[in-house]
């Protein structure tokens, strides 16, 4: 790659700067009409709005302190924050006074609970008053404070109100005179990641490069010697050697992060990172942080990722194991995380466009992310495993609920991953049906008015609505598995592989109202393969469909879902269009089953089972458990 | 099969009545030269003979109380009873004066500590005096007294030395005097079985039908309504429903034991409580039992046992969970589980000969129970997987030291499970190099002197000597897997079609001392295929050869076991003696193997991984984790 591509700096577009329809406006449409207020709900039962109301008594410990020396309420702040961010979404796409009403009262009761000095913290200011950066490597502090920029962010682009952003920003000044190297500052970091990013959004919003300095004093001083973590427990009178996670792998702070090769620890800290080094990349066009980034990217994608964008497979960390350690049925594969992954993706493509960071996005975003969210906005999953036996199913809410505000925020906010803005170049990451507005360098206002039925249908068309014609680039992304792909502007075709780089279709052109742009994407049926060093996968095949991966529940297909054995060279896939799952395509096939029915009783024998030919129906995985419970498997054995 | 078959009553010879040697004799070797003292320093390290010893202070509780509401330092009479068992049995094998001794002060202080009214009880007469009684359910004591009277009758057979005896049997006096429907009885029964069993061999031992008869109320009384563990927790005070293990089929309590159809909670317990029904089955001919018996063990080996002859696939129950789950990498299948299960095997041999659990218990005893030794005698596993990535090594100790006694008791008393004796009948029910001495009710001594290098050759040569000529019928098994088993009489070939029954050649007639019995058993390899509804055996094969399962070791074959793919027609095995594994039979045989360093460094791809035909190493299962520490795999990838 040249580095003068590497030297454009892509943003994301604004999410009221799109409006998304089709596949992704059914998902927005769920949580307007029902995730939106019952995150709110929620909140609210679980004592979080009493908790930073300064005209009531406080709480106190409403969750017991644990172990590691805190309590999950510490993190209520983080809840409410991505709770107001969803909102702010949904408020864009579908107004709703009453809804807004009561974000605008939490709003207010965070003016009120700020500090003199800029503070805003329900568990420090309420509950544990004297405990103020005393433990930055367990109490979620900043990452709290994070998420409550990253919902001033958007209630201000979503509403025009600032309060909260104002009242954010106080608190990020706050932050710049606490934190450094001079004399009474702290030379610190949050143990779970999660400012860096939200002070690049905050930086943007505002165009106060003070807060990305910040950010980047964050992402500098991670895990840098001699370690904040251990010199912070020591003068808290705590012994650095008890600590309940036994690694600073856990929050990745063992190493610098330009020395990290390897993806480790808690998957969200992990995500949450990258993403704000990815950010801090792109803004101070900092190669060597960009370095580092690839190779954790590599480490992630070649070694660590299930086929659904899924990550992080063990519960015990909520994060990474060892290479290729991948099993589905345990797999954790956190909602959060898999949100995460296309959040860090994302911001891969900060420096230009690339399908090796946008393929993933996507293929997190579909399979990893997605299902944590019920078609109806009303129940969420936490764990993603690959295969169930029937007792894994959504829940209406979770002890620790990270999850469900995670994946309504991404959902309600996709169209600023659909779309990427750079001076003279618009990058059109994401397809589905849905238009951007959006001005370039040069001053001209641009509106991309996207068709299709994707990921449904492979048929993307683009118009553009100009005043004036102009010139810009326009890249579009060529997933790596559309073999055949066709492209043409105005009916004409063009050439993919004279335009096509790091897998996009570059349209560098002077652009006239009403050009048109086509694009096509084969969505045939593939087999995917696992490493063979993924003993989890030996023998067996997953199926995609274009972004999609798909599974054979029991609700289609009776039990025994692993006495399915996929014939050797792909059978053809007849396609079913299913209502009750949102116009899903459901894919009917043919394959060999082995017969439970006629194996007898005994548990072991020494023929193998016999086998017969019988269709079966592959559903999208995202989909899974929207019906009739019952088991579910990806990886299907395979006729070797 | 005849009423009258199972009329006949057959019992285990007694251990010292059986001399072993070859197979089972370097394992008998390994326990007396190495854990029958090991077992007693543990013991003593841990506090064991402190506890019991009233001339020094309590040691108190040394090991916490936890959310049951008791301490795993309740069990500590149960580890010296199975340590003395196992000292017993050794000592018999090999005298040891030094060993012998230690044993015999231990028993002196046993005698010591026995309370006026016969009680014996480390934890409830030094630690907390006054809750004799109080919770059966989950305080184990009656399960610490089984473990006592066992132990007492080994060294009484083998020592001939009865002060533990005599104290055991003071205290079963006791145990009459204390439960059963009189006015101020308990009418109650231990939440550990043991006691069942252990009474049916003190009642075998002494001659006294008291002992049985109290094993039988035991029996009868279980589960029945109103609930004794119900009424129990209210008596001392406890919510019933706040029962830790949530429901009483834990221990095998939720139902009276003849309704029982499903075998469910606890593994060691179910086990046990099943022992101790069948001897009851045999010594009171209770067909009632017998049929419930039969139930529960077509509910295990038909869709609850692992290939290996392990039971109980759970870590978070100790036991049993869904039918046809058969995890193998996390599976549990606790040494004391299948050693259980060779005892329930046994014992359901005691109403007449019958292949139907002498295969399964041979199994077991192979390779469930024997991998929980190392060859050295030195460490033990606790858990037996299937399947390891080389993390799974045998331990020194275990916070429950339960399975290091259990196996090493199971071993040193082997001749005990090899032969079985009715009026009028000799069972042979597992081969290998040994001598047995018995009596027939007519008087007849006799002996048979059994030659063969059996499990790694097929050929048995049995020699009676007798003083006189004697009719008496002689049963060997034939294992179900002995396709082509051939048997002569002094040279004379047997039509076995004739005289098979339930699995095993009953030869009945007058013998004469010299007679010499030729038995050969093709221990070709096999191929074992799951029942297709065993999800985590899909489209794999494990094999055997004659009571063995096999696996690869990475020692043998390097890593990326899961890449091995076993062909569709089984290959022809070359046969290696391994002098570092006692001269075990290890198997080369030609496969195919996915190329893992051809593949690349995708995680997934759309064509599968690329194969090779090379050699593989097969070893014995229950010898895996011997040499060089790696992973290991059982259930091989089987070509379709």
């Amino acid at each position: 790659m040249s580095k003068s591509r590497r030297d454009r700096q892509f943003r994301p577009v604004a999410v009221p700067d799109v409006d998304v329809a089709g596949f992704f406006g059914k998902w927005q449409d769920a949580v307007c009409d029902s995730t939106a207020e019952t995150l709110l709900d929620r909140c609210v039962e679980a004592g979080m709005v009493q908790a930073i109301n300064v005209d009531q008594p406080s709480p106190g410990v409403v969750i017991p302190i644990l172990e590691w020396g805190g309590s999950t309420q510490m993190f209520w702040d983080s809840d409410l924050g991505k709770s107001i961010e969803t909102i702010a979404y949904s408020l864009y796409r579908k107004p709703n006074p009453r809804l807004e009403e009561r974000a605008d009262a939490i709003i207010d009761l965070y003016e009120k609970l700020q500090d003199q000095d800029g503070y805003v913290n329900a568990w420090f200011q309420r509950v544990q008053q004297g405990r103020r950066w005393t433990n930055l490597r367990d109490h979620h502090e900043l990452y709290c404070a994070g998420h409550l920029m990253e919902a001033a962010v958007a209630y201000f682009q979503a509403t025009g109100k600032r309060k909260l952003l104002d009242i954010m920003c106080r608190y990020a000044d706050y932050m710049i005179r606490v934190f450094g190297h001079g004399p009474g500052q702290i030379p610190g970091y949050d143990g779970h990641e999660e400012i860096e990013l939200a002070l690049v959004k905050l930086g943007r919003v505002t165009g106060e490069t003070k807060y990305l300095d910040l950010s980047k004093f964050f992402v500098d001083e991670r895990g840098t010697e001699p370690h904040f973590f251990t010199d912070e427990a020591e003068r808290d009178g705590r012994d650095p050697k008890s600590y309940i996670q036994k690694t600073y792998e856990y929050g990745q702070a063992h190493l610098p992060v330009r020395e990290q090769k390897k993806v480790v620890g808690h998957a969200v800290r992990a995500m949450y990172l990258y993403s704000g080094m990815a950010d801090i990349a792109t803004e101070y066009r900092d190669d060597s942080l960009t370095e580092a980034l690839d190779d954790l990217w590599d480490d992630v994608v070649t070694k660590q990722m299930y086929v659904t964008g899924g990550i992080g497979p063990a519960a015990s960390n909520e994060g990474f194991t060892d290479y290729y350690d991948l099993p589905n049925d345990t797999a954790y594969a956190e909602t959060c995380a898999s949100v995460g992954l296309v959040f860090w993706a994302n911001r891969m493509l900060g420096r230009g466009p690339n399908r090796r960071y946008a393929d993933v996005m996507e293929q997190a975003l579909y399979n990893g992310a997605l299902p944590g969210l019920s078609i109806d906005g009303k129940t969420f999953f936490y764990d993603n495993p690959l295969e169930s036996t029937g007792k894994h199913h959504r829940w209406k809410w979770h002890h620790c609920p990270c999850c469900p505000p995670n994946i309504a925020r991404l959902v309600t906010s996709i169209g600023s991953y659909m779309y990427a803005v750079a001076d003279d170049e618009i990058a059109v990451h994401l397809y589905g049906e849905s238009t951007v507005r959006t001005k370039l360098a040069c001053g001209a206002k641009v509106t991309l008015r996207q068709e299709s039925g994707y990921p449904w249908d492979g048929a993307v068309a683009l118009t553009a609505s100009l005043t004036a014609p102009v010139r810009f680039a326009l890249s579009l992304r060529i997933p790596e598995w559309a073999v055949g792909a066709t492209l043409s502007v105005n009916g004409q075709i063009l050439d993919l592989s004279g335009i096509v780089s790091d897998g996009y279709a570059r349209i560098d052109r002077e652009w006239t109202d009403g050009d048109r742009v086509a694009l096509y994407l084969p969505l045939s049926l593939r087999p995917q393969y696992a490493n063979p060093k993924v003993r989890h996968d030996a023998g067996r095949v997953a199926l995609m469909r274009g972004p999609l991966v798909y599974c054979v529940e029991e609700t289609d297909n009776g039990g025994d879902l692993n006495a399915i054995v996929m014939p050797k060279s792909l059978p053809q896939a007849d396609i079913a269009v299913l209502r009750d799952l949102n116009g899903a395509v459901a894919l009917d096939i043919t394959v060999e089953r082995e017969e439970t029915s006629a194996w007898g009783v005994a548990l072991y024998r020494t023929t193998p089972p016999e086998r017969t030919v019988t269709k079966v129906r592959l559903v999208p995985y995202h989909l899974w458990d929207n019906r009739s419970p019952g088991s579910m498997l990806v990886w299907l054995q395979a006729e070797k």
